[in-house]
Protein backbone atom coordinates (compact mmCIF):
# COMPACT_ATOMS: atom_id res chain seq x y z
CA UNK A 1 0.00 0.00 0.00
CA UNK A 2 1.37 3.59 -0.85
CA UNK A 3 2.44 5.35 1.94
CA UNK A 4 1.65 9.45 2.54
CA UNK A 5 4.08 11.66 2.34
CA UNK A 6 3.96 15.04 3.72
CA UNK A 7 6.77 17.60 2.97
CA UNK A 8 6.08 20.86 4.69
CA UNK A 9 8.49 23.80 3.32
CA UNK A 10 9.87 24.05 0.02
CA UNK A 11 13.49 24.28 0.45
CA UNK A 12 16.87 22.20 -0.79
CA UNK A 13 15.82 19.25 1.85
CA UNK A 14 12.46 19.36 1.19
CA UNK A 15 12.86 19.58 -2.12
CA UNK A 16 15.17 16.24 -2.52
CA UNK A 17 13.15 14.14 0.35
CA UNK A 18 10.49 14.69 -2.28
CA UNK A 19 12.61 13.51 -5.02
CA UNK A 20 14.69 10.69 -3.08
CA UNK A 21 10.80 9.48 -1.64
CA UNK A 22 8.83 9.16 -5.08
CA UNK A 23 12.72 7.60 -6.62
CA UNK A 24 12.46 5.01 -4.41
CA UNK A 25 8.86 4.25 -4.84
CA UNK A 26 5.87 3.71 -2.60
CA UNK A 27 5.22 7.08 -1.56
CA UNK A 28 2.43 9.48 -2.60
CA UNK A 29 4.07 12.88 -2.20
CA UNK A 30 2.57 16.05 -0.75
CA UNK A 31 4.60 19.65 -0.44
CA UNK A 32 3.54 22.30 1.34
CA UNK A 33 4.53 26.03 0.57
CA UNK A 34 3.46 28.55 1.89
CA UNK A 35 4.07 31.15 -0.99
CA UNK A 36 1.96 30.53 -4.03
CA UNK A 37 5.41 31.31 -6.01
CA UNK A 38 7.32 28.57 -4.31
CA UNK A 39 4.07 25.54 -5.13
CA UNK A 40 4.02 26.73 -8.59
CA UNK A 41 8.23 26.10 -8.67
CA UNK A 42 7.27 22.31 -7.26
CA UNK A 43 4.60 21.73 -10.13
CA UNK A 44 6.80 23.09 -12.50
CA UNK A 45 9.74 21.24 -11.39
CA UNK A 46 7.30 17.92 -11.06
CA UNK A 47 8.96 17.31 -7.85
CA UNK A 48 5.77 15.98 -5.66
CA UNK A 49 2.64 14.46 -6.54
CA UNK A 50 0.61 17.22 -5.19
CA UNK A 51 1.63 20.67 -4.36
CA UNK A 52 -0.62 23.06 -2.35
CA UNK A 53 -0.60 26.22 -0.01
CA UNK A 54 -2.87 24.34 1.80
CA UNK A 55 -1.69 22.39 5.26
CA UNK A 56 -5.12 20.82 5.68
CA UNK A 57 -4.72 19.75 2.27
CA UNK A 58 -1.38 18.80 2.69
CA UNK A 59 -1.76 16.55 5.39
CA UNK A 60 -4.98 15.70 5.72
CA UNK A 61 -4.05 12.05 4.86
CA UNK A 62 -0.48 11.94 5.80
CA UNK A 63 1.16 9.02 7.49
CA UNK A 64 4.25 10.47 7.82
CA UNK A 65 4.68 14.02 7.73
CA UNK A 66 8.08 16.21 7.99
CA UNK A 67 8.68 19.91 8.80
CA UNK A 68 11.33 21.26 6.41
CA UNK A 69 10.87 25.34 7.31
CA UNK A 70 13.77 27.19 9.78
CA UNK A 71 14.16 25.88 13.29
CA UNK A 72 12.54 28.50 14.60
CA UNK A 73 9.10 28.58 12.17
CA UNK A 74 8.80 25.45 13.64
CA UNK A 75 6.38 24.98 16.34
CA UNK A 76 3.75 27.57 14.87
CA UNK A 77 3.89 25.19 12.05
CA UNK A 78 3.05 22.32 14.23
CA UNK A 79 0.09 23.95 16.44
CA UNK A 80 -1.24 24.54 12.71
CA UNK A 81 -1.10 21.06 11.66
CA UNK A 82 -1.72 19.21 14.51
CA UNK A 83 -5.94 19.55 14.76
CA UNK A 84 -6.16 18.91 11.30
CA UNK A 85 -3.62 15.76 10.47
CA UNK A 86 -4.69 11.92 11.73
CA UNK A 87 -4.01 11.30 14.72
CA UNK A 88 -1.98 8.55 14.61
CA UNK A 89 0.62 10.48 12.40
CA UNK A 90 4.14 10.36 12.46
CA UNK A 91 5.90 13.46 12.83
CA UNK A 92 9.74 14.13 12.27
CA UNK A 93 11.44 17.49 11.12
CA UNK A 94 15.11 18.58 9.19
CA UNK A 95 16.17 20.78 11.83
CA UNK A 96 19.87 21.79 12.63
CA UNK A 97 18.77 22.21 16.64
CA UNK A 98 17.36 19.99 18.62
CA UNK A 99 17.56 20.42 22.56
CA UNK A 100 14.32 23.22 22.65
CA UNK A 101 13.20 22.40 19.28
CA UNK A 102 12.37 18.84 20.33
CA UNK A 103 10.81 19.66 23.66
CA UNK A 104 8.48 22.07 22.09
CA UNK A 105 7.19 19.98 19.37
CA UNK A 106 7.14 16.42 21.23
CA UNK A 107 4.68 18.87 23.90
CA UNK A 108 2.70 19.50 20.48
CA UNK A 109 2.27 16.53 19.59
CA UNK A 110 1.83 14.74 22.76
CA UNK A 111 -1.71 14.28 22.41
CA UNK A 112 -2.09 13.56 18.20
CA UNK A 113 0.50 12.39 16.45
CA UNK A 114 3.74 10.92 17.29
CA UNK A 115 7.02 12.89 17.04
CA UNK A 116 10.84 12.12 16.47
CA UNK A 117 13.30 14.46 15.74
CA UNK A 118 15.95 14.15 12.69
CA UNK A 119 18.46 16.04 11.36
CA UNK A 120 19.74 14.89 7.80
CA UNK A 121 23.88 16.31 7.37
CA UNK A 122 22.98 16.94 3.91
CA UNK A 123 22.69 20.55 3.33
CA UNK A 124 24.36 22.76 0.86
CA UNK A 125 25.44 26.71 0.51
CA UNK A 126 23.19 25.80 -2.74
CA UNK A 127 19.72 26.32 -0.87
CA UNK A 128 16.62 26.55 -2.67
CA UNK A 129 14.54 23.41 -4.62
CA UNK A 130 16.19 24.56 -7.71
CA UNK A 131 19.31 22.38 -6.48
CA UNK A 132 17.16 19.25 -4.93
CA UNK A 133 18.58 15.86 -5.87
CA UNK A 134 17.09 12.75 -5.16
CA UNK A 135 20.62 11.58 -4.22
CA UNK A 136 20.92 14.54 -1.36
CA UNK A 137 21.32 11.65 1.46
CA UNK A 138 22.93 9.24 -0.28
CA UNK A 139 25.61 7.87 2.08
CA UNK A 140 24.76 11.00 4.30
CA UNK A 141 24.82 10.60 8.11
CA UNK A 142 20.47 11.13 9.18
CA UNK A 143 20.86 11.59 12.96
CA UNK A 144 17.25 10.79 15.08
CA UNK A 145 17.29 12.31 18.19
CA UNK A 146 14.26 10.45 20.02
CA UNK A 147 13.51 11.61 23.50
CA UNK A 148 12.77 9.02 26.45
CA UNK A 149 8.93 9.68 25.51
CA UNK A 150 9.60 9.12 21.97
CA UNK A 151 7.07 6.12 20.64
CA UNK A 152 9.58 3.27 19.71
CA UNK A 153 7.48 2.31 16.80
CA UNK A 154 7.68 5.97 15.37
CA UNK A 155 11.49 6.04 16.27
CA UNK A 156 11.97 2.99 13.94
CA UNK A 157 9.63 3.80 11.02
CA UNK A 158 11.73 7.62 10.90
CA UNK A 159 15.37 5.79 11.14
CA UNK A 160 13.67 3.35 8.19
CA UNK A 161 12.90 6.44 6.11
CA UNK A 162 16.09 7.49 5.71
CA UNK A 163 17.43 4.22 5.34
CA UNK A 164 15.39 3.87 2.65
CA UNK A 165 16.46 7.81 0.93
CA UNK A 166 20.12 6.14 1.21
CA UNK A 167 21.34 7.79 4.66
CA UNK A 168 22.98 5.42 7.42
CA UNK A 169 21.57 6.59 10.54
CA UNK A 170 22.62 7.55 13.52
CA UNK A 171 20.79 8.03 17.19
CA UNK A 172 21.29 10.20 19.54
CA UNK A 173 19.56 12.19 22.58
CA UNK A 174 18.61 15.97 21.68
CA UNK A 175 21.08 17.52 24.04
CA UNK A 176 23.87 15.40 22.61
CA UNK A 177 23.16 15.81 18.98
CA UNK A 178 23.46 19.66 19.82
CA UNK A 179 26.75 19.33 21.54
CA UNK A 180 27.72 16.97 18.36
CA UNK A 181 26.39 19.50 15.57
CA UNK A 182 28.27 22.70 17.81
CA UNK A 183 31.74 20.80 16.90
CA UNK A 184 31.30 19.59 13.58
CA UNK A 185 28.72 21.88 11.49
CA UNK A 186 27.84 25.15 13.70
CA UNK A 187 31.92 26.40 14.84
CA UNK A 188 32.62 24.87 11.11
CA UNK A 189 30.15 28.10 10.13
CA UNK A 190 31.21 30.33 12.30
CA UNK A 191 35.10 29.87 11.52
CA UNK A 192 34.54 29.87 7.43
CA UNK A 193 32.44 33.49 8.19
CA UNK A 194 35.11 34.47 10.42
CA UNK A 195 37.76 33.75 8.23
CA UNK A 196 36.08 35.49 5.16
CA UNK A 197 35.88 38.66 7.44
CA UNK A 198 39.14 38.48 8.72
CA UNK A 199 40.72 38.56 5.40
CA UNK A 200 37.93 41.35 4.54
CA UNK A 201 39.18 43.23 7.48
CA UNK A 202 43.06 42.57 6.65
CA UNK A 203 43.01 43.11 2.99
CA UNK A 204 40.08 42.83 0.75
CA UNK A 205 42.70 42.85 -2.27
CA UNK A 206 43.92 39.44 -0.77
CA UNK A 207 40.56 37.58 -1.86
CA UNK A 208 42.15 38.17 -6.14
CA UNK A 209 44.35 35.39 -4.45
CA UNK A 210 42.40 32.59 -3.53
CA UNK A 211 42.86 29.40 -4.52
CA UNK A 212 40.39 26.11 -4.24
CA UNK A 213 41.45 25.51 -0.55
CA UNK A 214 39.86 28.80 0.36
CA UNK A 215 37.03 28.05 -2.22
CA UNK A 216 36.41 25.02 0.14
CA UNK A 217 37.07 25.77 3.75
CA UNK A 218 34.93 28.99 3.39
CA UNK A 219 32.34 27.00 1.06
CA UNK A 220 29.57 26.90 4.21
CA UNK A 221 30.11 30.83 4.37
CA UNK A 222 27.41 30.82 1.77
CA UNK A 223 24.47 30.10 3.55
CA UNK A 224 21.96 32.10 4.50
CA UNK A 225 22.39 34.14 6.78
CA UNK A 226 19.07 34.51 8.81
CA UNK A 227 19.00 30.91 9.10
CA UNK A 228 21.98 30.01 10.28
CA UNK A 229 22.14 33.20 12.66
CA UNK A 230 18.66 31.32 14.29
CA UNK A 231 20.87 28.26 14.68
CA UNK A 232 23.81 29.94 16.03
CA UNK A 233 21.19 31.50 18.98
CA UNK A 234 19.20 28.45 19.30
CA UNK A 235 22.51 26.35 20.09
CA UNK A 236 24.54 29.21 21.27
CA UNK A 237 26.05 28.13 24.36
CA UNK A 238 27.00 24.59 22.79
CA UNK A 239 28.60 26.90 20.37
CA UNK A 240 30.30 28.58 22.42
CA UNK A 241 31.83 25.78 24.32
CA UNK A 242 33.16 24.54 21.10
CA UNK A 243 34.55 28.09 20.09
CA UNK A 244 36.62 28.25 23.29
CA UNK A 245 38.00 24.96 22.17
CA UNK A 246 38.55 25.55 19.43
CA UNK A 247 41.17 29.04 20.32
CA UNK A 248 42.73 27.27 23.59
CA UNK A 249 43.89 24.48 20.30
CA UNK A 250 44.86 27.58 17.89
CA UNK A 251 46.57 29.17 20.69
CA UNK A 252 48.96 26.00 21.43
CA UNK A 253 49.91 25.26 17.99
CA UNK A 254 50.44 28.82 17.04
CA UNK A 255 53.09 28.32 19.28
CA UNK A 256 54.25 25.62 16.95
CA UNK A 257 54.90 27.43 13.99
CA UNK A 258 58.28 27.49 14.42
CA UNK A 259 58.97 23.99 14.60
CA UNK A 260 58.96 21.56 12.08
CA UNK A 261 59.28 18.18 13.83
CA UNK A 262 56.24 19.14 15.96
CA UNK A 263 54.17 20.75 13.59
CA UNK A 264 54.71 17.61 11.72
CA UNK A 265 53.41 15.72 14.40
CA UNK A 266 50.26 17.88 14.62
CA UNK A 267 49.04 17.56 10.93
CA UNK A 268 50.03 14.28 10.67
CA UNK A 269 47.33 13.57 13.37
CA UNK A 270 45.00 15.76 11.63
CA UNK A 271 44.99 13.99 8.18
CA UNK A 272 45.13 10.84 9.83
CA UNK A 273 41.72 11.84 11.48
CA UNK A 274 40.79 13.60 8.31
CA UNK A 275 41.51 10.71 5.91
CA UNK A 276 39.28 8.45 8.19
CA UNK A 277 36.07 10.79 7.98
CA UNK A 278 33.25 8.33 6.51
CA UNK A 279 32.14 11.49 4.09
CA UNK A 280 29.61 11.68 0.99
CA UNK A 281 32.22 11.56 -2.01
CA UNK A 282 30.55 13.74 -4.47
CA UNK A 283 30.78 17.25 -3.21
CA UNK A 284 27.19 18.76 -3.03
CA UNK A 285 28.65 22.49 -4.08
CA UNK B 1 60.37 27.04 -32.76
CA UNK B 2 59.70 24.93 -30.27
CA UNK B 3 60.57 25.59 -26.48
CA UNK B 4 62.19 23.31 -24.06
CA UNK B 5 60.55 23.02 -20.94
CA UNK B 6 62.56 21.19 -17.93
CA UNK B 7 60.62 20.97 -15.06
CA UNK B 8 62.37 19.50 -11.69
CA UNK B 9 59.92 17.72 -9.52
CA UNK B 10 57.07 15.13 -10.13
CA UNK B 11 53.98 15.96 -7.75
CA UNK B 12 50.64 17.07 -8.65
CA UNK B 13 51.73 20.78 -9.67
CA UNK B 14 54.94 19.57 -12.20
CA UNK B 15 52.55 16.69 -13.39
CA UNK B 16 50.24 19.23 -14.70
CA UNK B 17 52.63 22.15 -15.77
CA UNK B 18 53.74 19.14 -18.24
CA UNK B 19 50.19 18.04 -19.19
CA UNK B 20 49.20 21.53 -19.59
CA UNK B 21 52.15 22.80 -21.61
CA UNK B 22 51.89 20.09 -23.95
CA UNK B 23 47.95 20.01 -24.52
CA UNK B 24 48.68 23.86 -25.47
CA UNK B 25 51.52 22.57 -27.57
CA UNK B 26 54.66 24.41 -28.87
CA UNK B 27 56.82 22.64 -26.02
CA UNK B 28 59.44 19.99 -25.77
CA UNK B 29 58.82 18.72 -22.30
CA UNK B 30 61.65 16.99 -19.63
CA UNK B 31 60.72 15.61 -16.58
CA UNK B 32 63.21 15.44 -13.61
CA UNK B 33 62.18 13.37 -10.46
CA UNK B 34 65.17 12.37 -8.28
CA UNK B 35 63.68 8.65 -7.79
CA UNK B 36 63.62 6.27 -10.36
CA UNK B 37 59.98 4.84 -9.61
CA UNK B 38 58.97 8.71 -9.83
CA UNK B 39 60.79 8.50 -13.08
CA UNK B 40 59.05 4.91 -14.31
CA UNK B 41 55.69 6.45 -13.32
CA UNK B 42 55.83 9.67 -15.53
CA UNK B 43 56.95 7.68 -18.30
CA UNK B 44 54.26 5.15 -17.49
CA UNK B 45 51.38 8.54 -17.60
CA UNK B 46 53.16 9.15 -20.85
CA UNK B 47 53.13 13.31 -19.26
CA UNK B 48 56.03 14.58 -20.44
CA UNK B 49 58.08 13.93 -23.64
CA UNK B 50 61.26 13.15 -21.39
CA UNK B 51 61.56 11.63 -17.96
CA UNK B 52 64.96 11.64 -16.42
CA UNK B 53 66.78 11.61 -12.85
CA UNK B 54 70.12 13.25 -14.68
CA UNK B 55 69.41 16.40 -13.60
CA UNK B 56 72.32 17.72 -16.58
CA UNK B 57 70.14 15.70 -19.02
CA UNK B 58 67.16 17.39 -17.37
CA UNK B 59 68.34 21.09 -18.32
CA UNK B 60 71.15 21.34 -20.82
CA UNK B 61 68.94 22.46 -23.55
CA UNK B 62 65.76 24.26 -21.17
CA UNK B 63 65.15 27.39 -21.87
CA UNK B 64 62.59 27.80 -19.13
CA UNK B 65 63.04 25.64 -16.01
CA UNK B 66 60.19 25.23 -13.27
CA UNK B 67 61.50 24.02 -10.12
CA UNK B 68 58.66 21.71 -8.57
CA UNK B 69 59.88 20.82 -5.12
CA UNK B 70 59.45 21.47 -1.95
CA UNK B 71 60.47 25.26 -0.91
CA UNK B 72 63.17 23.73 1.45
CA UNK B 73 64.36 21.49 -1.02
CA UNK B 74 64.76 24.37 -3.81
CA UNK B 75 68.48 26.14 -2.92
CA UNK B 76 70.16 23.04 -3.67
CA UNK B 77 68.68 22.20 -6.08
CA UNK B 78 69.19 25.39 -7.45
CA UNK B 79 72.45 25.34 -6.93
CA UNK B 80 72.70 21.92 -8.52
CA UNK B 81 71.49 22.69 -12.09
CA UNK B 82 72.61 26.43 -12.31
CA UNK B 83 75.98 25.62 -13.57
CA UNK B 84 74.89 22.98 -15.68
CA UNK B 85 71.93 25.05 -17.92
CA UNK B 86 72.20 27.37 -20.61
CA UNK B 87 73.48 31.06 -19.27
CA UNK B 88 69.79 32.47 -20.31
CA UNK B 89 67.48 30.08 -18.85
CA UNK B 90 64.83 31.30 -17.54
CA UNK B 91 64.25 29.46 -14.06
CA UNK B 92 60.97 29.80 -11.96
CA UNK B 93 58.86 28.07 -9.04
CA UNK B 94 55.76 26.89 -7.81
CA UNK B 95 56.92 27.17 -3.91
CA UNK B 96 53.90 28.55 -1.63
CA UNK B 97 56.48 30.64 0.23
CA UNK B 98 58.26 33.16 -1.91
CA UNK B 99 60.20 36.14 0.56
CA UNK B 100 63.44 34.33 1.54
CA UNK B 101 63.17 31.45 -0.94
CA UNK B 102 62.99 34.14 -3.52
CA UNK B 103 66.10 35.72 -2.11
CA UNK B 104 67.70 32.91 -2.06
CA UNK B 105 66.97 31.74 -5.35
CA UNK B 106 67.65 35.18 -6.78
CA UNK B 107 71.57 34.98 -5.40
CA UNK B 108 72.04 31.74 -6.87
CA UNK B 109 70.78 32.66 -10.51
CA UNK B 110 72.37 36.22 -10.30
CA UNK B 111 75.61 35.37 -13.09
CA UNK B 112 73.86 32.20 -14.99
CA UNK B 113 70.38 32.38 -15.44
CA UNK B 114 67.08 34.37 -14.74
CA UNK B 115 64.97 34.05 -11.88
CA UNK B 116 61.44 35.43 -11.18
CA UNK B 117 59.02 33.23 -8.47
CA UNK B 118 55.71 31.98 -8.78
CA UNK B 119 53.11 30.47 -6.99
CA UNK B 120 49.97 29.17 -8.80
CA UNK B 121 47.01 28.59 -6.34
CA UNK B 122 46.21 25.29 -7.44
CA UNK B 123 47.40 22.79 -5.04
CA UNK B 124 45.21 19.94 -3.78
CA UNK B 125 45.12 17.53 -0.84
CA UNK B 126 45.39 15.32 -3.65
CA UNK B 127 49.12 14.83 -4.01
CA UNK B 128 51.19 13.24 -6.23
CA UNK B 129 51.67 12.47 -10.12
CA UNK B 130 48.19 10.28 -10.67
CA UNK B 131 46.15 13.23 -9.66
CA UNK B 132 48.15 15.72 -12.08
CA UNK B 133 45.76 17.16 -14.96
CA UNK B 134 46.24 19.49 -18.14
CA UNK B 135 43.38 21.72 -16.86
CA UNK B 136 44.27 21.79 -13.03
CA UNK B 137 45.57 25.98 -14.21
CA UNK B 138 42.17 27.01 -15.60
CA UNK B 139 40.73 29.97 -14.28
CA UNK B 140 43.65 29.83 -10.84
CA UNK B 141 45.37 32.69 -10.08
CA UNK B 142 49.16 32.55 -10.72
CA UNK B 143 51.13 34.76 -8.38
CA UNK B 144 54.43 36.04 -10.01
CA UNK B 145 56.62 37.58 -7.58
CA UNK B 146 59.79 39.36 -9.09
CA UNK B 147 62.00 41.37 -6.91
CA UNK B 148 63.68 45.08 -7.58
CA UNK B 149 66.19 43.09 -9.57
CA UNK B 150 64.13 40.69 -11.60
CA UNK B 151 64.85 41.13 -15.66
CA UNK B 152 61.61 42.54 -16.54
CA UNK B 153 61.39 40.08 -20.03
CA UNK B 154 62.37 36.91 -17.60
CA UNK B 155 59.34 38.51 -15.68
CA UNK B 156 57.26 38.72 -19.14
CA UNK B 157 57.74 35.68 -20.24
CA UNK B 158 57.45 33.47 -16.99
CA UNK B 159 53.56 35.48 -16.71
CA UNK B 160 52.73 35.30 -20.71
CA UNK B 161 53.93 30.89 -19.25
CA UNK B 162 51.38 31.35 -16.72
CA UNK B 163 48.31 33.08 -19.06
CA UNK B 164 49.47 29.90 -21.63
CA UNK B 165 48.38 27.44 -19.16
CA UNK B 166 45.15 28.88 -18.36
CA UNK B 167 45.89 31.31 -15.09
CA UNK B 168 45.17 34.56 -15.17
CA UNK B 169 48.51 36.41 -13.40
CA UNK B 170 48.63 38.55 -10.53
CA UNK B 171 52.01 40.25 -9.61
CA UNK B 172 52.96 41.33 -6.13
CA UNK B 173 56.46 41.39 -4.28
CA UNK B 174 57.78 38.61 -2.16
CA UNK B 175 56.89 39.82 0.91
CA UNK B 176 53.67 41.00 0.03
CA UNK B 177 52.62 37.61 -1.14
CA UNK B 178 54.10 36.26 1.65
CA UNK B 179 51.34 38.13 4.12
CA UNK B 180 49.08 37.48 1.34
CA UNK B 181 48.76 33.44 1.36
CA UNK B 182 49.02 33.92 5.23
CA UNK B 183 45.64 34.88 5.12
CA UNK B 184 44.31 32.95 2.17
CA UNK B 185 46.16 30.12 1.97
CA UNK B 186 48.23 28.92 5.63
CA UNK B 187 46.13 30.34 8.21
CA UNK B 188 43.32 27.85 6.25
CA UNK B 189 45.28 25.28 6.34
CA UNK B 190 46.11 25.99 9.98
CA UNK B 191 42.50 26.15 10.78
CA UNK B 192 41.45 23.20 8.72
CA UNK B 193 43.57 21.23 10.76
CA UNK B 194 43.01 22.76 14.20
CA UNK B 195 39.06 22.46 13.46
CA UNK B 196 40.05 18.34 12.93
CA UNK B 197 41.68 17.95 16.23
CA UNK B 198 39.51 20.04 17.80
CA UNK B 199 36.78 17.89 17.30
CA UNK B 200 39.33 15.05 18.31
CA UNK B 201 39.87 16.45 21.71
CA UNK B 202 36.46 16.91 22.36
CA UNK B 203 34.77 13.88 21.03
CA UNK B 204 36.10 12.08 18.66
CA UNK B 205 33.00 9.78 18.20
CA UNK B 206 31.14 13.17 16.53
CA UNK B 207 33.38 12.40 13.55
CA UNK B 208 30.71 9.85 12.75
CA UNK B 209 28.08 12.55 11.93
CA UNK B 210 29.76 14.83 9.79
CA UNK B 211 28.46 15.89 7.16
CA UNK B 212 29.34 17.72 3.06
CA UNK B 213 30.03 21.07 5.34
CA UNK B 214 32.74 19.68 7.49
CA UNK B 215 34.01 17.87 4.68
CA UNK B 216 35.17 20.59 2.56
CA UNK B 217 35.64 22.93 5.63
CA UNK B 218 38.59 20.26 6.65
CA UNK B 219 39.10 19.13 3.37
CA UNK B 220 42.96 20.72 3.03
CA UNK B 221 43.79 19.24 6.38
CA UNK B 222 44.68 16.29 4.53
CA UNK B 223 47.45 18.00 2.52
CA UNK B 224 51.24 16.59 3.01
CA UNK B 225 52.04 17.14 7.02
CA UNK B 226 55.77 17.64 6.60
CA UNK B 227 55.45 20.11 3.36
CA UNK B 228 52.91 22.11 5.40
CA UNK B 229 54.90 22.12 8.17
CA UNK B 230 58.05 24.09 6.48
CA UNK B 231 55.53 26.15 4.66
CA UNK B 232 54.05 27.27 7.97
CA UNK B 233 57.97 27.70 9.18
CA UNK B 234 59.09 29.19 6.77
CA UNK B 235 56.03 31.96 6.47
CA UNK B 236 56.08 32.11 10.19
CA UNK B 237 56.14 35.49 11.05
CA UNK B 238 52.52 36.17 8.62
CA UNK B 239 50.56 33.48 9.92
CA UNK B 240 51.45 34.13 13.36
CA UNK B 241 49.74 37.76 12.67
CA UNK B 242 46.72 35.93 10.67
CA UNK B 243 46.32 34.00 13.34
CA UNK B 244 46.12 36.67 15.79
CA UNK B 245 43.55 38.61 13.75
CA UNK B 246 41.20 35.63 13.30
CA UNK B 247 41.23 35.04 17.18
CA UNK B 248 40.19 38.34 17.80
CA UNK B 249 37.79 38.46 15.14
CA UNK B 250 36.02 35.01 16.35
CA UNK B 251 35.74 36.52 19.97
CA UNK B 252 34.45 39.53 19.34
CA UNK B 253 31.66 37.27 16.73
CA UNK B 254 31.42 35.13 19.71
CA UNK B 255 29.75 37.65 22.17
CA UNK B 256 26.99 38.11 19.16
CA UNK B 257 25.91 34.31 19.20
CA UNK B 258 22.60 34.88 21.16
CA UNK B 259 21.76 37.85 18.79
CA UNK B 260 19.84 36.99 15.83
CA UNK B 261 20.31 40.83 14.12
CA UNK B 262 24.12 41.77 14.25
CA UNK B 263 25.30 37.89 13.63
CA UNK B 264 22.61 37.79 10.68
CA UNK B 265 24.30 41.31 9.85
CA UNK B 266 28.14 39.69 10.08
CA UNK B 267 26.88 36.27 8.20
CA UNK B 268 25.57 38.67 5.59
CA UNK B 269 28.73 40.75 4.84
CA UNK B 270 30.72 36.89 4.66
CA UNK B 271 27.92 35.83 2.44
CA UNK B 272 28.77 39.13 0.30
CA UNK B 273 32.35 38.62 0.45
CA UNK B 274 32.43 34.65 -0.26
CA UNK B 275 29.78 34.93 -3.17
CA UNK B 276 32.13 37.74 -4.79
CA UNK B 277 35.05 35.55 -5.08
CA UNK B 278 36.64 34.57 -8.31
CA UNK B 279 37.25 30.72 -8.06
CA UNK B 280 37.63 27.89 -10.12
CA UNK B 281 34.61 26.37 -10.45
CA UNK B 282 34.87 22.34 -10.34
CA UNK B 283 36.45 21.40 -7.20
CA UNK B 284 39.64 19.41 -7.66
CA UNK B 285 38.86 17.06 -4.81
Amino acid sequence: MQQQLAILGPGLLGGSIALAARARGGFGVSLWARRPEAVAEVERLQIADRATSDLRAAVADASLIVLCVPVGAMPALAAQIVEVMPVDAIVTDVGSVKGTVCAELAAIFRDRGRFVGSHPMAGSDQTGIAFARADLFAGAAAIVTPRADSDPAALAQVAAFWELLGARVLQVAPAEHDRIVALISHLPHLLAAVLVETVASEDPAAFDFCGPGFRDTTRVAGGPPAMWAEILRTNSTAVRAATEALIEKLRGIATLLDRDRPMTEFLTQAKTQRDRLRLPKTPHA
